[in-house]
């Protein structure tokens, strides 16, 4: 029970940020003496601190906020993207302290160095963190299908990789003594985008993922739809275009991420061989919105094929909100009237009544973000078990910081 | 905490049947003289009996077992079909006590006719009911687009129905001061099929309703997904045919259910403007498994098409489970060999590892069994408040039999 409270309050500044006594009170709907001796038990373990708010002037006494401890308690949070390898230390609070990025090759990169690359990172930044600083957890996002409980990636299509052991690898190349969750990255996203961007209050919300690929987070009552394997949601796969649709990297199709992933807006727009990546699909559509008729067609089908997709997710799951993240952000803000039309002729009218259609507010960090929202699980619902001040079963878990074994 | 305990053990032997208390105390994690306890109660308020189990004989002592009082305590239970209107007195335990069933003309039915002739066989099962017993609940199956919580049909394609309030309606006609709960057929088949059917055991389960139309339900972790208003699951609508795809009663073309109701079979085998139903479509099966070879390419085309919507759907729930339902039972048998190899094209092979597929074992019955369970939910929840040897606060709702007022 206690442990539970203390994880709730813990969990609502790491969300909200600062927020004072009778906020926390009202929201876990417990007295004001019980926040206090809560918000007690997390300022010895050193997890918050209260002070007065924020702008306060020397006038008057003002009410004090409870705050995280952001610079103390953190997490490494990774992310293994189409495109580039991420790594970043993460505050308690969602504030990005500190990151690493290298750019990676398209396809055909191996296991040992994805591993060595990002193990390579994180070291780099727990070396630089402040001494006294608690590494609480380490999350990756990886953009494929992965195994709940063990990090397996089972599936990652653009990679090529089946069965490859990521997280427990990534786990003893860091050497922290601390295990690595891994999720995938559209997942991740949903998550992060209802936590703290486009779609929060809205427990039924649909994310897609866009690069490469098109992946799929989808919430249910708040939850991740998983299944019985934890392999829903693979929108990226779903069947749009069944007679002599693109091939897709997964060896069928016609597939969603087919007929609108990067390479299918590049070709439609006649630049085959060029340029790739995020910034040459922002180069098609800004050259849409610019006149360019060849562009603006290529961004018109594709989000003929998205709002298809949009379509049919919101005949199965009646969202309160359906977001773009990745290079969909780029391509829905160039072909949003497609896509409504597409809504508007595919989606029951009682299916879509609802539905809110945003871009992600987290922008290139949603996959980022998710992430460091996976390592924070352990912390946030047992935050004492974790501070330095609590006797440790485990010292390699909980060590005071996490520097390399 | 006990109305709690006593709606769980009430639940087991509704759902299982006749069970010990030994057994009883396994699934409920409690000691034996709970079960005597909570029993007694329930036997008191004449929910339940204990006797001998089945086929004893008199040699020994048999340990006794918990029955339900199936014939004293009863729900109605109605169901809307494409065809036909259907009420049915299903006792506590499942089984169904008596019915009366009428054929109903195709599309243009009204709210008027469709209450009046339900609320007539309603009223003629309730008279005909034994002295003493008790009307627990009303439930209702309806195909098409319910509004959770007050029964207003949303949106009901095939009879033309936009917001008819069905659910009010029948209980006004029916007159007997109980509420009628409503749901729609997919939704309820796949709550029935987890409950007492092909998909027991299953949480992560999708139920296909097949006849005009193609409805779904869908389980996620064992609790039908809803969506932000209640609509979710609308599997029939998903456009699986983008190009000149048959024209569907929601007034787009290329749905599912366009491309594989009742009509698009009986077109495909050349037999537009004979005869329909369940009957025509059974006849075009058993006609392509007997060789006839037009018969056999309208199956196999039709099961394309419905390959495409399943595997669709194993990408985006990785359920355990997809059972056919309605006249998908049949198509289903004679087109597994298509929905295989379309499954096997474009569902990725982690989402469809789990996977089986079945056909409904409830049959027929399958959604008026879901109503029935619709209607049980109160009495499951709060048992005694049912019960005629308790006060109670309101005696229209539990009057020992629920004759018309």
């Amino acid at each position: 029970m206690r442990r539970n409270s203390l994880g709730t309050l813990l969990h609502h500044v790491h969300v909200s940020g600062p927020l004072s006594r009778a906020a926390l009170a009202e929201r876990m709907g417990v007295n004001r003496s019980t926040i206090l001796a809560l918000t007690a038990d997390l300022a010895a373990a050193g997890l918050v601190h209260e002070g007065p708010p924020a702008g306060t002037t020397g006038a008057g006494r003002p009410s004090l906020v409870v705050r995280p401890e952001s610079e103390r308690f953190w997490v490494l949070a990774f992310d293994v993207a189409v495109d580039r390898l991420v790594a970043a230390r993460v505050g308690l609070g969602g504030t990005i302290l500190a990151r690493r990025e290298r750019q990676r090759a398209r396809a055909g990169v191996d296991l040992e160095t994805v591993v060595g690359t990002l193990a390579g990172l994180g070291r780099e930044l727990v070396a630089a963190a402040p001494g006294g600083s608690v590494c609480a957890g380490v999350g990756a996002s990886y953009c494929g299908m992965i195994r709940p409980g063990d990090g397996m990636v089972r599936y990652g299509p653009e990679m090529g990789w089946v069965d490859q052991a990521f997280g427990a690898e990534l786990a003893a190349a860091l050497g922290l003594g601390l295990p690595v969750a891994v999720g995938n990255e559209a997942h991740l996203g949903a998550l992060a985008e209802f936590q703290r961007g486009a779609g929060a209050g809205s427990p039924d919300l649909i994310y897609l993922h866009g690069d490469v690929g098109v992946g799929g987070g989808i919430l249910v009552g708040g939850k991740l739809l998983g299944g019985e394997g934890g392999y829903g949601c693979e929108v990226g796969h779903m069947l749009v275009n069944p007679f002599g649709g693109r091939p897709c990297l997964c060896g069928s199709r016609g597939c969603l991420e087919a007929e609108t992933g990067e390479y299918a807006l590049l070709d439609a727009a006649g630049r085959t061989g060029g340029a790739i990546g995020a910034e040459a699909v922002r180069a098609v559509v800004g050259d849409a919105a610019a006149g360019d008729p060849v562009a603006a067609a290529a961004v018109a089908a594709i989000g003929d094929w998205l709002g298809i997709g949009v379509a049919n997710l919101i005949n199965l799951f009646n969202p309160g909100v359906v977001i773009f993240g990745g290079m969909l952000r780029d391509v829905y803000r160039g072909a949003a009237p497609q896509v409504a039309a597409r809504i508007a002729e595919h989606a029951m009218p009682v299916s879509r009544e609802r539905a809110r259609l945003r871009v992600s507010a987290l922008a290139a960090d949603t996959t980022l973000i998710g992430a460091a929202e996976l390592g924070f699980t352990g912390l946030l619902s047992d935050p004492l078990s974790h501070s330095p001040g609590q006797a440790q079963p485990d010292p390699a878990a909980a060590a005071g910081s996490c520097h390399p074994a």
